[in-house]
């Protein structure tokens, strides 16, 4: 099998040292830095995370700092989501868009202050759109890549391992919103978010030297709960229809094509919006779907055409066995006239051709 | 050893297929798509480079295509090299950088029209700078990625390669120039240039489905002239000195910081002169320069900082072992009261302290 080679372009973590001794068996490369994708086994660790708890080195969801007197006004034009409403210790997913509404990135937003968000990003360098839009306009704000590495804690034993480390206090923080909490007397945000449908948290470790002591403070209150290391799961996170930006969506879709229709709420002008009037309106002629494909496939790592009667009609983008459905999920975009849940298509895998059937809903 | 997982957000390329049935050992990821790093090994690798020829899939180098009536005034706008004396056929080196000089990324911009221009692209999504600055000062140009997939033909007997395939004009191509030329009838950018000092040149392949015949074209015509698979080679590149950017330069770093100063010729108001005034008048306070490193010493991996008397002035970012000249070769930035040729400082390896000599100049 082919290795990763080493490199300072491909960053290291804070928490690379304890993922390496947790047994990391599978690497990729997110926004220039390194992110584990496998422990035990894909399938292990899915049937761990659903019944357990999981740390997970997610330093990858790099920070875009947007700081200074402009960053709401610059805010205002980058978010499809209506950034008045947003309250001091809340955390928004902004699906955002370029001039045209094709998707750049989908964050998750974080105000922590009225002049201050971060935007925590999937893979791609947002922060250069970002600059490239406040720079343009003369705008007085900073925008950088603060030393901000996030650990995520998942599973249903979340609230309990993160109550024995940040105190009780903890249990209170409500889906997407944050409290700032300390170890070892730094304050970190920590919010109740993260890529998985197990529930659990995320902490935003500020300053690198914090991880391997937080990391082995989390494992040494959690031995008991049966804490292991973990990553995002491919299995769990298509069950639960969380989109992969670069796998499931691209510049090439906007947020009504992705099934974000709902968080384009903004009065603002903000860029993309004109563009996307008409799909706001009507809906747009594509749309992700929960697919279900029958017979045996590998792992999807690239494009699967979908077809109707030997008529392109739209693509899987990702899809691999689910134990718990006993069945193949996946992650496609398909068109107007063949979305219907019920309808039965062709598939063009990397196994030959498949019937996939598009679903109701995603595995949840 | 960890292993990469696929996904479509790590992009395969047009060559792919060819490059795994070469026997690739290692891979990296590169603006969100593989890039071999050895094929028998590293130093093997490099050998040949040196005395036959190779082709290399530097897909990676994704284009940014800036296209329209105001494709020239955005490229003033973020080129530091004087845009005014760019002939039709030529490449610039173009280090690109924000409002406060740091490098963005350095691209190699190809002329293809008056208003037409590529930006095969370091690792980093320049694409949304560009975009960003376009579309808040309403530019008319259109800013995409096309299906555009370099390979590089490098080593001594690139000439005679590529003569086989395109013909004897290729001999007449100048350094950073190029000529359009057909393979199968289909026009292609074909430019003198490539990541070695070996010589060579690099086609941009348009249109993904020429990818793997063109590829096979060039193994059947350079079999006696041994041509093997290859990809840039850490050793080869370092003894030349060619900079990697996310490694030995990033936004924290100028032009001139990189040894960069003679590409910022601009006449123009280009994004970033004004704050980078002082160091075109006095120069800078730190500069890249090559380094010796005495003793045994790993790949360097990350940074290793340089000390003088326990002082710190500066980092090793690239580093290791080179036959040919028979010392440890490296690329870092050194603070100006210790970057003279013949400084002796200490640099903090993974492997200990060791003694590093600013060189006068890199191994060419």
């Amino acid at each position: 099998m082919v290795t990763i080679a080493a490199s300072r372009r491909v960053r290291r973590t804070p928490f690379s040292s304890g993922v390496e001794a947790a047994g990391v068996k599978a690497y990729t490369v997110y926004n220039h830095m390194l992110l584990p994708t496998a422990f035990e086994s894909i399938e292990a660790d899915y049937r761990h995370l659903k019944t357990d708890v999981q740390i997970w080195d997610v330093s990858v969801e790099r920070q875009v700092s947007i700081k200074g007197p402009d960053a709401l006004r610059l805010m205002r034009q980058i978010s499809p989501r209506d950034m008045s409403k947003m309250a001091g210790d809340q955390c928004y997913y902004v699906p955002t868009v370029d001039h045209n509404g094709g998707m750049l990135n989908d964050p998750v937003a974080i105000k922590l202050a009225d002049d201050h968000y971060w935007l925590s990003l999937a893979d791609g360098d947002l922060l250069q759109w970002a600059l490239g839009l406040a720079v343009a306009q003369g705008f007085d704000v900073d925008i950088e890549e603060p030393d901000v590495s996030p650990l995520a804690i998942q599973g249903p034993k979340s609230d309990e391992l993160m109550a024995r480390v940040f105190g009780e206090e903890v249990r209170n923080i409500r889906f997407f919103r944050y409290k700032k909490l300390k170890f070892e007397g730094q304050s970190f945000v920590v919010a109740r978010s993260g890529w998985s449908k197990q529930g659990g948290f995320e902490i935003y470790v500020e300053g690198e030297d914090y991880g391997m002591p937080l990391w082995n403070a989390l494992f040494a209150a959690g031995a008991e709960l049966n804490v292991r290391a973990g990553c995002p799961n491919l299995i769990e996170r298509i069950e639960g229809g969380l989109l992969s930006y670069g796998a499931d969506m691209r510049r090439d879709d906007t947020p009504y094509e992705c099934g974000l229709g709902r968080f384009c709420n903004s009065p603002d002008m903000y860029f993309g919006r004109n563009a996307m009037a008409r799909q706001a309106k009507y809906g747009p002629d594509k749309m992700i779907r929960a697919i279900a494909i029958e017979g045996e496939i590998e792992t999807c790592g690239s494009v699967w055409p979908l077809f109707a009667g030997g008529a392109y009609v739209g693509q899987v983008t990702s899809a691999t066995w689910s134990p718990d459905f006993n069945t193949n999920v996946a992650i496609g975009m398909v068109a107007r006239s063949h979305w219907n849940a019920g309808t039965r298509l062709e598939v063009d895998t990397s196994n030959g051709m498949r019937t996939a059937i598009v679903q109701e809903k995603f595995w949840i």
